[in-house]
């Protein structure tokens, strides 16, 4: 045991050694290369004020991240030991110390996990770490990133230079007044940090806080969201204003892809038994779905790209949500039907180039057997890259594997880190990159392309597809 | 850029030394074996007159193709700028020269499909190309294509000796005279050329062509098709003259596997309702689960092989459809259950040994799941290859990494070549048999057979098992 | 064609020579590991007498064994002419070197596939065969294996002391006296042998043998089941008899994932409708689905770890399930859907920690979309290994692909061997550990994780894992 840590320079890449000596070479060709961030869920406060401070290793590493105190709780560890704010304010532990402690303690949990390869790559090189996290080294380590976090050159702006991040774009509710993005670009500051509509808030009816979220949006508009019509209205005048604010793009989640045509009136008596609590789960599908078929609409005209990630359970968990509510780690995938689900949207605006939609998925089974032939056919459609608990190694190796043949590489949109924990953006984008050429390089040693296309390959996978699909 | 189109003799396989040998070495006992086409969709027009001309290079590898004409649409390129004809008669671009150009500047589009490595074996080996195909390139490789199909060689009957093809199956609708299998017959040329039984048309209820196909069926049996017990008898004659033009096979399509056994009454009823429009969804699933059990039993008596694949949602674009009509890359999978879809038939003609009924599917998760186990147990099931988007390099690994194990090679049936594309044949068998070969080498580098066992293995999937299935 | 029987020291590894070095060097530290078997069906009779015999050697390998005999009956090899008794008790082929000649003669079939494997593994090594097994070689193989029989080290005993076994589970009825058990114990053979309590054929209200299953259970009670709650009262007193007996685990099947909770009468009505053969396929879902929830909640209260393995409908072939009843290789997977079935069991008992609830599937599309991320959420999941079909060399990669970068190796369990084939167990653990040394071994030549990690998750994955789950 000697408690080093280090990082392979070849590292993540086949073994065979002509295949990773060409991965390496396309690989060379890309690691320095801007990130291009299109989709996350980074807080845009912390590039509103330049001297904001991250608090905390824990309160940077740890509390924030659902993908790490998920793996904890698994294990039986309470999330109240871990510092994770309860909904009714009963306290929890405070000293984070104690919870780096029980964190470093269980790092080998995360042993073969994408999130203990990008937690290894942000210790060891945003950090400066040499030591393996565990019990020994924890409080240790814990004083190095606290050491770090307290120099001018570890705040947000600077490390996003310092990243070589392009542009970031944030995920923001259709009520937000965007205030952090307005005051990045009020401050003179360069770095380009723009905002993504996402509805679902109001959209989706059977959310706990739908109305809550209605409220919110009239506000913010300055008129009750008192009917359909009038949600139409506030969707494309928010639409608008993020617009103006920069964003190129929208953002929607969904329980499955069904999507449906509702008649105007239809759309409104649903609203209306919403509002009066009475909307059954029937009505909260077909209104949602047909929100995404409006929201298309809308793309066509206001050229806005179009995020659709159906397929996740959320909050499945009824204990966890009732203590902490939200995105703790307790959205569970279902199985997903695009080819039946997609078909009203599809056949009203597939062949319109005016629309760039990109899908996601949670349900693997359908990249070879539904995505790709839709993508590789419908102009209108774009796959987003693997996504969630599929962003990973492996993962990416199955998208790859099970998506290219039939979509080809240039119906997919290259990269998203899709994360809220900042610091771990490089290696994210490392990691993918490094994939990427190590499925490149398996096309070349087996002469399936030659290194001519192998080299726009990667710059089209590592960065272009990204900047081109996101209209950046 | 050098645009030197090469082909590594070596390509496809896995790059470890020792696997690659023992791969080539496999490859090399089968790579000129005679090729088994016995599932296609070759037009028998072009071996009835010894001097059919294929027209010109976008006529031949093209405009029939919908595998590559889709890609181009998916990124925007109108159907009608690649002289797609129009159901309305409508103009559409006439230059085939333009049209190879707006191909050959998008075949980038093609890097590491299946599509991408056919054509690229077909310019180089049958065509003599030895640039790769882009803007640049375009016309020079068009007039060389051109120059080609001018010569005698390059005629059908010349192509299909060279080929080294066995036998070839076409597939032809109930109705079918078969007059170009007639006209092979009756020119005394030797190649075998054989139709396969396909009822879909008629069998079908929902297809919007279905009271076409019927009139079609009645006009070539010389009697009303007015009631299902006619339908049966007309089935049941045609099946018997398909025989006597040397079919060995039937096929079959439906949206699901989903099969039944219909009292003839019900049959008789829905068939009526169907008659005068008023079938219903249900009613058109039921007819054709119950159609799909009755060839089964027509199988079990005249010795015909049974080949079934459920699975695809056709025409799932209304624009293209309700434009080009079928067959334009429009048709996407959906999930499939066999495993409760098919408990009727297999109840019934299951332990049936005269009975060889070959699946295919387009939801590779059956292939572990349920296909793998029912082949590995009934002893009337065989399972066909990799089908259509999956019909790839890594379709065809996968499907040996799922299905092998439970169902062993020998409830499988070799590889079908399913083109309409006849240049394409050579290609298309020659991966495969790399494919089979790499995946063979794979079993004895890791001492899970030996080269004894290898040996018949690679002759077993390149040609014995088709043979044997498809009763050539 | 020589014939000679090997088996390669470095086989199932990957070829690519660094890696396999790896792999050799982590499969050596636990070839020879005690065997933790904790979900098998070994009959225990065989360890009550010391002086056991096995039989013949088609008593032994081939005549109890579902995964040999369907693939022979998949190619139309009768399952009289192989042994297999019949229900009615026509006479069956008894000649049982005529039974193994056919076997041997077909051996072929099985290559590539885990039967082969451990087949090829359990001649060699436990019966020192050195010619492969075909038509040729036959006679002489039998004889050997006769000879080996014959002799006092291959009495049970004294196998499962030379196998290295450390504890053997069985799975036993809920009505079983456990009189095996209790001869085992009694007899003072150091030999670990425990129960698992497996209650399915009294909980399963479709099984056609569940009213002859209650009238069981009621005589080793020594009260009638006429009611829902004698049946809770009956499981809650047998489980404590089991816990006596050593038992540390339950084990359940049913068709579907799907769990409810049933107030009290709702469930007593669907018992009663049941005793009066008037229970709906909805009542057997409903009351299955509670039951699960039952089972949870007793084994929050009395430790027993819960197994829990749906999704295989079983006897899909009505002619065999008529001819020779259950276990013949007929059950086949269905789909299955996790996510939404477990959420009433999990949403009352997830987050409890008395709690262990493992989960296998055999649906592998809910590996990674939904058992992974439960898994890495519920402080109660664990998931089993591989099941059934895929319990193989592919099957076993397919699972580490999927399941660990979610679900991280801590939230499995090991490996199950899972067999009623006493003499393969040890070629079933060598395969899984060979495996599993595979993938670390991946790991580390990747750089993900490092040397110190990888001896201890070898040691994980062999041993350690399954012990504290199975609490051994």
């Amino acid at each position: 045991m000697t408690d080093m840590l280090t990082l392979q320079p070849d590292r993540y890449f086949d073994p065979e050694p002509r295949k990773k000596e060409l991965a390496m070479h396309l690989y060379g060709q890309v690691a320095s290369k801007p990130l291009v961030c299109p989709h996350g869920h980074v807080d845009p406060r912390m590039f509103a004020d330049p001297d904001y401070q991250f608090g905390s290793p824990a309160d940077l590493l740890l509390i924030p991240d659902h993908y790490i105190f998920r793996m904890l709780y698994s294990q039986g560890i309470p999330l109240e030991s871990l510092g994770i704010p309860r909904i009714d304010s009963a306290p929890v532990e405070a000293d984070h110390r104690k919870i780096w402690q029980i964190f470093a303690e269980h790092f080998y949990l995360f042993r073969g996990t994408p999130t203990g390869m990008w937690l290894t790559h942000e210790l060891h090189d945003v950090f400066g770490i040499r030591r393996k996290l565990n019990g020994r080294t924890s409080l240790e380590i814990y004083d190095q990133i606290a050491d770090c976090l307290a120099k001018p050159e570890f705040r947000p702006r600077r490390m996003f230079e310092q990243f070589g991040i392009e542009v970031l774009a944030t995920t923001d509710a259709a009520s937000d007044p965007l205030e952090y993005h307005k005051a990045i670009r009020d401050s003179g500051w360069k770095g380009r940090v723009v905002p993504t509509f996402r509805p679902d808030g109001v959209v989706n009816l059977d959310r706990p806080d739908w109305k809550e979220n209605l409220k919110a949006l009239g506000e913010v508009c300055g008129y009750e969201i008192s009917s359909y019509r009038k949600l139409i209205q506030a969707l494309e005048e928010r639409r608008a204003f993020f617009r103006s604010m920069g964003a190129t793009a929208t953002d929607h989640a969904a329980l499955t892809p069904f999507t449906c045509q509702l008649a105007d009136d239809e759309a409104e008596a649903i609203f209306q038994r919403a509002l009066q609590g009475a909307a059954t789960a029937d009505d909260a599908t077909r209104f949602t779905g047909h929100l995404i078929v409006e929201n298309a609409r809308m793309s066509t005209e206001d050229g806005l790209v179009m995020q659709f990630h159906p397929g996740s359970y959320r909050n499945h968990n009824p204990v966890i949500f009732g203590r902490f509510g939200y995105d703790k780690g307790c959205d569970i995938p279902i199985r997903s039907d695009f080819t039946q689900g997609l078909l009203p949207l599809l056949g009203r605006f597939g062949n319109d180039k005016r629309l760039t939609m990109i899908l996601f998925t949670l349900d693997e089974t359908t990249y070879a057997r539904e995505l790709a032939p839709l993508a590789g056919h419908y102009p209108a459609l774009r796959l987003g890259p693997p996504w969630w608990f599929h962003d990973s190694l492996n993962g990416m190796q199955r998208y790859r594997d099970q998506v290219m043949e039939t979509a080809g590489l240039y119906n997919t949109v290259g990269f998203n880190d899709d994360t809220r924990a900042f610091p771990s953006i490089p290696a994210r984008h490392d990691l993918a990159r490094r994939v990427d050429a190590n499925w490149i390089a398996g096309l070349v040693v087996r002469g399936i392309v030659d290194m001519d296309d192998a080299e726009e390959m990667i710059q089209d996978a590592a960065w272009r597809l990204a900047k081109q699909a996101y209209k950046f």
